[in-house]
């Protein structure tokens, strides 16, 4: 068997291409440069001076440029840039899954035209060999322009499918592994953020920790939760990373109605990529906030509760949804960003309940306390709805001084309970008619105390005991039990002093008439610095004002 | 330049190998088959008979024999066997990452001799190259017993390194792939998990899947629940997937002792491979309950908490220990178990933490009631304690029912609130010494149904109502208010009745005399069928005669 001289040189070059693609394949982790390299290795090994790598994206089934090799400003002009994946002789074969040889591009129906006047580039012909890895094409390499005097042989082209094979392995392996990795990254972080949302029990800190971690994880200009109200079958839009104004009040949506309102209703994550082709979607929130939404991913909140009575029998209930809005990078919403939003969704879900039981639990705890001062008030009709007034003038008087929510709320609880000491005294003291004597007044003088040693074993409401106990201190330091002056007197205390002074003088008693209003805002006035704090008397006042203190029915236990 | 017949054919098998290499690296995917095929493929490379695949678990440290080829029997006595990775000649050639040529196995200091006897095969010379992915040795080929005629050239070794250095890419790549997809998936089980712990408000049953959920993520044959009790300084086992007999009683360990306990102190997790080579392993519990323990893995509970009026700042606070011991194929544990394990318990001790919290709210809202009740209660000597004896008597009766954890809770809540109606009703009534009269009785009778008034705002405790309701009927349909009968009496309100009327009969009132211990267990007897549940009568027997029911000094307020 006679072999040539230029048989063997042609073996040898082989061994030393393969050689050479694998040390490429082996050395170069960086992708854009292995592409590039590998890219012209088989330019080499073909002959050519110009050829594509085009990589697929499955998801949105387009071809992209990745590398392009040929004359001055064609790689400028093509790379990065996208087609369907059926274009042109690449989507050709990607389609078909083999090896395409056109002799003359300029005959053939499928070349894109087009882009070759783009990229001012024209050639002769071309040879298109498949990336394959497990059956599936994920991308194309054209070789241009072969000298016609020196075509292809099936060797050739066997050679050259192998070379690209190493590559499409390669390739990847190395997007099979970043995908994996990347998605190992997103979970981890999915799990610290579950973390933290578990550490609050503050509503307002939740929810802007749910849309700070959305933006984050999703990398999205925006974000926004709604609320489900059953009552109303409406969603409340409940927080968001785009200031509404104002004027717009609280922003309502029907279920079945907008996009939001179809994930409600179906209960399952909806992904809309371009808001305009989308009839679904209705714009006004934008317009009035001045937020183009492009695209939307929003996916429900959904709880599993337990069925009452049967033990291990959970139900989902929709609680409300969340909404992501336009990806910073432009790029549509990927299934591994559906993933991750899913499981954001389902914590947050999870976190916002627990928020709720708490606060639902706190409610009752307080509704308990304030039925049983009205249960005690009910048997003297004198006092009846004494505890409630002091509570919504003292709340008045709290907001009207701007003391935070969680201030507020103390200072309730604190009005609430002023006068539990009583519960322990006897009628006989409580309701006398008429003036009572020393030894009487010295009981009923215990009850800021005898509240305080009620309330003592209450781990939770101790930091409003002080407004139970001084609540009869009076500023200039003549009150009881201990004499306080000032500062020394709790806020809590000086507030609900003021409060019940009010309803005192503005009730009728056992043992005397009620006093007219402006009689009674004239004696308030006159204890400014004596039984008040004179600041918190100016906003006794303010709110009088402002009509949130007003005289109630006596029968009507809430002043509105 | 003249070429060799010989020459050419070499040049034509080495293209051939290298092709059948990249069909073997693009299409198996079965990893053992893969490794197999490869092997053969090298060792007809090498014209050889012998070979074998280690591979590195760098973890341990240790080569691994993947595939043996050779005589027969010589597979079976060393596939899957292990050896540290630096013995033998083949450790060497990990040690060193190079090519070793050993021509004369018998006359080498790192032939492993032991190996080769037990394999019971003796080869001559042996050529070892190392597997490297990005300049990390990953494992060693070994072919064996080059005929003497013909060694290996330099080109022989060189193809045979381009060979192996395929495999070894193809392997590595399939290893991070792996790794990673594993972690995608443990990653994701693990946030299901955290759904699951978010579910549920009850103690026992997050307890029970806490364990569950350690042993299905770590494949462990058991695990358990430390919780520290801050008072004492000790670690309380709280749950554990072995029962513990009963005489063991609570089992603790102080803080700082022991491997939960050092883990306790430091706060970090640590793993025990061999607790036999331990000193801080202290077998006790093992030994008395019969599990032994060979590792452990143990993490501590850790929660982030607010630091009190400091918004934002949170601090770490050992809540607890979690282990989980034995691994079920026996092997070590590995760096993604101590991650798994990790973030298992994160979210763990957020949920015990979670539903502490609640209970906590639930304990404060019942020592709420408590306080009220007893307050009440103090200014009338003669029903002092009253209330927390019948509560007391009540959990008693329904514990002796058998009643589970939250029927008895139910029972006592009941209970607490039984009398809470008489808040309302003037003092001239209920402390009137000598007899009522019609229309005096007739309000006291109101109590019951006004105790239901008072509460009914108060979703949570719908279900005990009629425990308050109906504490006043009687099993023969003679009570009030309503006249129910038997079982329709909710059996709250058949406990308490029992209860209520023990305690009334044995306290002193301000209008007679406490009656004698034993004529009033024979006035209760009496009422079998009559006043009382005749099955609850029982159960109040039985308590009483296992002193769980009892008489306190007038002025103690706990029966003990």
């Amino acid at each position: 068997m006679g072999v040539s001289q230029g048989g063997v040189a042609a073996l040898r070059r082989r061994l030393d291409l393969l050689r050479r693609a694998d040390l490429i394949l082996s050395q170069v982790e960086d992708g854009r440069l292995l592409q590039r390299q590998f890219l012209a290795l088989m330019m080499e090994a073909a002959r050519v001076e110009s050829g594509t790598l085009y990589l697929l994206d499955a998801e949105r089934d387009e071809l992209v440029f990745a590398v392009v090799e040929g004359p001055a400003g064609v790689a400028q002009a093509l790379e990065g840039r996208r087609m369907p994946a059926d274009w042109g002789i690449a989507g050709r074969c990607a389609r078909q899954g083999r090896v395409i040889w056109v002799p003359s591009v300029e005959e053939s129906r499928d070349w894109a035209r087009d882009l070759a006047e783009r990229s001012g580039y024209h050639p002769q012909n071309v040879l298109c060999l498949p990336l394959k890895a497990q059956e599936r094409v994920i991308g194309v390499v054209q070789l241009f322009d072969r000298p016609p005097a020196s075509p292809y042989s099936q060797t050739d082209i066997d050679f050259l499918s192998l070379l690209v094979n190493d590559l499409a392995l390669k390739l990847e392996n190395a997007r099979l592994l970043s995908t994996s990795r990347e998605m190992v990254e997103r979970l981890r972080a999915l799990l610290d953020v579950g973390v933290e949302l578990g550490a609050t029990l503050d509503r307002g800190h939740l929810l802007g920790l749910i849309l700070e971690q959305v933006c984050r994880l999703l990398q999205t200009e925006a974000a926004s939760i709604f609320e489900l109200d059953e009552a109303s079958g409406e969603l409340v839009l409940c927080a968001t990373t785009r200031p509404v104004p104002e004027e717009l009040g609280t922003i309502r949506i029907p279920v079945g109605e907008g996009i939001a309102g179809w994930v409600a209703r179906e209960g399952r994550t909806e992904v809309v990529p371009d808001v305009r082709q989308d009839s679904r979607f209705y714009p006004q929130v934008g317009e009035q906030t001045g937020f183009i939404t492009r695209s939307i991913l929003c996916t429900p909140l959904v709880i599993q509760e337990q069925v009452a009575g049967q033990e291990g029998i959970f139900r989902r209930r929709v609680i409300g949804v969340a909404q992501a809005l336009n990806k910073r990078d432009g790029e549509p919403f990927t299934r591994a960003d559906i993933e991750i939003f899913e499981g954001l969704a389902r914590q947050a879900a999870i976190a916002m309940e627990r928020v709720r039981l708490y606060r639902q639990v706190n409610d009752l705890f307080a509704s308990a306390l304030m039925a049983l001062a009205e249960a005690m008030e009910a048997k003297d009709s004198y006092t009846r709805g004494h505890t409630r007034r002091v509570t919504d003038f003292s709340v008045a008087i709290a907001e009207e001084l701007g003391l935070p929510p969680e201030e507020v709320h103390k200072v309730r609880t604190a009005a609430m309970l002023h006068d539990i000491g009583k519960i322990g005294m006897p009628d006989a003291i409580l309701q006398k008619p008429g003036r009572v004597d020393e030894a009487e007044r010295e009981v009923i003088r215990r009850h800021p105390q005898e509240g305080e040693r009620i309330l003592r074993p209450l781990q939770h409401l101790h930091e409003v005991l002080p407004g139970v106990a001084e609540h009869h201190e009076r500023y200039d330091g003549t009150g009881y039990p201990r004499g306080l002056r000032g500062e020394e007197i709790s806020l809590y205390g000086r507030i609900v002093a003021v409060a019940d002074v009010f309803d005192a003088l503005t009730s009728e008693r056992c043992y005397r008439q009620a006093m007219p209003v402006e009689a009674a805002l004239e004696e308030m006035r006159a204890q400014a610095g004596r039984a008040f704090d004179p600041h918190v008397l100016e906003a006794f006042f303010q709110a009088w004002e402002k009509g949130r203190i007003a005289l109630s029915e006596p029968d009507s236990a809430t002043p509105t």
